[in-house]
């Protein structure tokens, strides 16, 4: 898909059908989250591929809103070392997601706030945590209905020179 | 460009030539970021687009780093509300920074630190602060030698189940 084309039309989505995410497009996804750019390329960021139903049903008290990932067929942790921003971690999660709606995969963030659980769940060494979560799966039939959200009007969103 | 090859091949890069952005890629790259998703749509993130020199001038000592945007053609800084968070600005971001490059345009994230200087040179709100601005410009002759940032090997970066 066009670049463009990809990044505007890409809608976070919860919803999936059963369909497994491919080898290649798995790939794709990780490689576009490589290849995020950071500051002095430190590349605070790792990811950390969940498929395992017993992992990820660890994971999910670590909420909010981590459920989906029990329907989703992928889901992939960004883990952020110290030192790292929530920055990096939105670079690197959009890079994926774009890669992946530009296939057809769609994809929503799932926010961690339990640090503790999921180091444990994880074994993330001691100077990584969790930045965020990303469900990946194939749409399932009717969430495009909920996929138009609507974005702000262009004027209060784009400002010139100043407020 | 294709979606994959434009978010594989971004490289940060704070080298410019002197050619403007044309009215029309301006206009896509703010509406790559307005698009961005956000938490619940609560879309926190709001785009300033900074041509002006005096304005910019302004802008530097809230730096570090930000006195490449003295040299862009164009900077955009995103503005986030209180509530947003980080992640927020780097899907904002990235969003932006791949739609211009995949018309040929490279830019750099730049770090703000001192908000009472962003506040004041932009007249922002009292509920928002910059997150971030990104400069945005032609690629210079001779940064594609720089562009070539390596990244972790495959197995250090990526980890599947746990750690």
């Amino acid at each position: 898909m066009d670049s463009y084309e990809a990044i505007i039309t890409k809608r976070d989505r919860r919803e999936y059908d059963g369909r497994a995410i491919g080898a290649d497009s798995l790939h794709r996804i990780l490689q576009a989250g490589r290849m995020a750019g950071s500051s002095s390329n430190r590349q605070p960021c790792r990811l950390i591929v969940l498929s395992d139903r017993q992992a990820l049903e660890a994971l999910v008290p670590a909420g909010p809103g981590t459920r989906a990932m029990l329907s989703a067929p992928l889901s992939i942790a960004i883990a952020l070392q110290e030192g790292g921003t929530g920055f990096d971690v939105g670079r690197v999660a959009q890079n994926m997601m774009v890669a992946a709606w530009s296939e057809g995969i769609a994809s929503c963030p799932q926010g961690i706030r339990d640090q503790d659980i999921t180091r444990k769940a994880l074994k993330l060494p001691a100077d990584f945590s969790v930045g965020m979560c990303v469900a990946f799966g194939y749409p399932a039939a009717g969430a495009a209905q909920r996929e138009s959200r609507k974005r702000l009007p262009w004027d209060e969103m784009v400002h010139h020179g100043t407020w």
